[in-house]
């Protein structure tokens, strides 16, 4: 393998999108006095991702940034809620939440270990601004902010992958895939790209729903960041 | 003014090109031999870069990357010298001198400093793959790359500025452009955005080269970029 760039997957594969969404969205109920299974109400925002864009890749929808995707949903949540009247400004914050996600444990450091080697970039559905916005927040060290906003298509649209190389203007074969989840690999691999699964087993609060590919899925299989630089001989 | 985003021009604003290419050239002339005015060389050589992207502008080339344009014309100026032949690969290598520009002496304090207040991104013409190599040799500390390549369109289209602000999902007033060419400011402001000149006296080698603006001309007039934090209040 002549790997000169690593892209990620950012949601569950970089940041624990699941911990933080709770925790915002639980500190917004109870300043507007409502109870609420904070942890469903989570899951199911994040499901309001996934339908929202295999609506624009299906041709249903034109263009919406992942910013409207989670707007859209929001609103139909908190309309389920027995709220009062919230004012715009604070269901814009809320929903900018998603540009605030803590990066787990291991993110920073491994990281900042592979950029010494390696040129690192996002390649995530978020937009570009809530990748950037999230990259000042929790100090993500990318020489680059890929998005599939550039390329006008969501992952795992192949389309995708191969816009991320020709951007960084490598052969496919040179730019590895990194991501916790198997359908991105799958996708990224069948695109030309090289692949490397990262465990995140508390994505999705109980381990037993996280993705466990058998062992020879993608070329590497790492526990963390920090593994996964080892194995690509960072210091 | 309530900027949130500086975007930067990079050739000549943010690296010292010159400077850096003729060291280049100058090496390359002499491990092959040959003399020349070096200098001479470096102007010519960036002479192609502006007229390369007025013809993808004017529609007479369909898109070409900056890296294309650099060695359409290095194939031009080599072939005036009296050298022997080449090996391909160290053409590519000295085209690539372009990636490895050194900063300015202030550049890297003063983004450091912006990067505290404000999202700071590139809008160069430089391609994605240049500037982020760039970046890693200089030590530019960009929360994001952007350039005429994702536009589709060279700058001074002012097509380019407004799709910086779109990609940052900011309003155009919101974006400050940050160049030492009053060409690109006037564009930039022609699209909305607000504008600082800074001051690169050294860029043409010549002082009396450089380009002067009286006062007034934009929004903010700087002599380096920590002159530039300062005025913005950065720490």
């Amino acid at each position: 393998m002549q790997i000169k760039a690593l892209v990620f997957d950012v949601f569950g594969t970089v940041v624990d999108w699941r911990t933080s969404i709770i925790r915002e969205v639980r500190a917004f109920g109870e300043g507007h006095g409502v109870a609420g299974d904070w942890a469903d109400f989570a899951d199911r925002w994040r499901e309001g991702y996934t339908s929202g864009m295999a609506h624009v890749n299906a041709g249903k929808d034109a263009w919406k940034k992942v910013d409207d995707i989670h707007r859209t949903r929001l609103d139909i949540l908190l309309g389920e809620l027995d709220l009062p009247n919230v004012p715009e400004h604070e269901v814009v914050e809320l929903n900018r939440a998603w540009h605030r996600l803590d990066p787990w444990p291991d993110s920073v450091s491994g990281l900042s270990r592979l950029k010494s080697k390696f040129v690192i970039a996002t390649l995530s559905n978020g937009n570009v601004s809530l990748l950037v916005d999230m990259a000042k927040f929790a100090q993500l060290p990318w020489d680059c902010v890929l998005s599939s906003e550039l390329a006008g298509r969501y992952k795992p649209d192949h389309e995708v992958y191969r816009y991320a190389a020709s951007i960084l203007d490598l052969p496919c074969e040179q730019v590895m895939m990194v991501a916790a989840h198997s359908f991105d690999l799958v996708a990224a691999s069948e695109a030309g790209l090289r692949t490397a699964f990262v465990s995140r087993p508390n994505e999705y609060g109980d381990p037993t729903l996280a993705d466990t590919p058998p062992a020879g899925a993608f070329d590497l299989l790492a526990g963390d960041f920090n593994d996964l630089a080892s194995q690509l001989n960072c210091l």
